[in-house]
């Protein structure tokens, strides 16, 4: 079964009647573990991850897959440049630090970023996210689309638009993977790689409603390659 | 390695220091999922699941559990008689209701108990239960401790001591499993049957300073047989 491809409003929508019912610490925590879950199918091999943060819901996904990373026997760092005083991300980052993952205090020049680390996880803009990048993420993007190190998306890669993909095709990230979280947004049509669906929390009266044609999560795994 | 079993006072401190770092919705969707998946490990096949809800944390951990047992495939029931006014615990019913798990309005007769399920998750008290066991509980209890389907209690037995087991030999719930959460506590030392390590959340710095001789959870797993 070929899930449905969600609209930026049909996301934000979807999102917002969940959080009737879940509390984000529940639901992010879910979606991360699936990302790290996910990554460790794919990547058993690739220890030294980068995970690159941004400023909102993404970037707490982010977070949290690294520290489920690094439970996994990984060692991921982390750059997040942009930290809002919000006590969510206040507390997934001291969770991190708990567990002893490095903050790095500036993004790695392009010959660091290619040798130094095996995966670079791109948790900088969701689906909510609408151009232009802003200037401060501009550099951090343009290294990330020229390193040769393979890049997986949470659930979209960043820059592109959520509806229409890559607006700039010479200056956009190429993501190896892309983890849609609780179902794909439309921009998933252009990506073409290995594809997993994650967040394993949509109740069937959800699915319904938004029409989602949810594959089958096999037994009690929180992701499913598509 | 084996871990160490902890006092009723550890323990409690354990979990103070754990919620300086976490929010209990986060920790508790973490210990709720082991629980169900380490259910789904070792009761493939009994898929008509009980689930005994007390008023506490114990009682979320059951919830969480009954919400991933339904999404794993299973059909979970809901016993939960007395529901504290806290919006965690009413979000977390919340979250079970829009699954489609009943609740049960009365505590199903021996019989029923006997034949209908094939599986009681004893999520009625934990860590910090102290005797005697409240008069609307009791009831309860009797029957869970008379049935012939196999229990598995998490994190403690409820009705047991959480440090010295199982107090009136005569009239004490014999859990088929044990699920503890974070770390063993004493009254585990008492238990023979399938027991089992969930909650992978702790930071090697506080496991350390509580000398808790952790097991390795083996790769992406959030349970490990003990």
């Amino acid at each position: 079964m070929q899930p449905r491809y969600l609209k930026q409003a049909e996301a934000i929508k979807l999102d917002e009647e969940l959080f009737n019912y879940f509390g984000v610490e529940q639901l992010m925590e879910l979606a991360g573990l699936s990302c790290a879950s996910a990554i460790a199918e794919e990547y058993p091999e690739s220890k030294n991850v980068l995970v690159v943060v941004g400023p909102g819901n993404n970037g707490g996904d982010g977070l949290v897959c690294a520290r489920h990373l690094k439970m996994f026997g990984y060692f991921p760092e982390i750059f997040y440049p942009k930290r809002p005083a919000k006590v969510l991300y206040q507390n997934l980052t001291k969770q991190c630090e708990l567990f002893e993952i490095p903050f790095l205090s500036s993004f790695p020049a392009q010959e660091e970023l290619n040798t130094k680390y095996s995966l670079i996880v791109d948790a900088l803009f969701g689906f909510s996210f609408k151009p232009p990048i802003r200037q401060e993420f501009c550099e951090i993007i343009n290294t990330m689309v020229q390193t040769s190190t393979p890049c997986c998306s949470i659930d979209i890669p960043s820059g592109w638009d959520v509806e229409n993909g890559p607006l700039d095709p010479m200056n956009q990230i190429k993501p190896a993977m892309l983890i849609s979280l609780s179902a794909p947004k439309l921009c998933a049509s252009f990506f073409q790689g290995i594809h997993y669906l994650g967040g394993r929390f949509i109740a069937p009266a959800l699915a319904t409603k938004y029409e989602l044609n949810l594959p089958n999560y096999p037994s009690t795994q929180n992701c499913v390659r598509l």
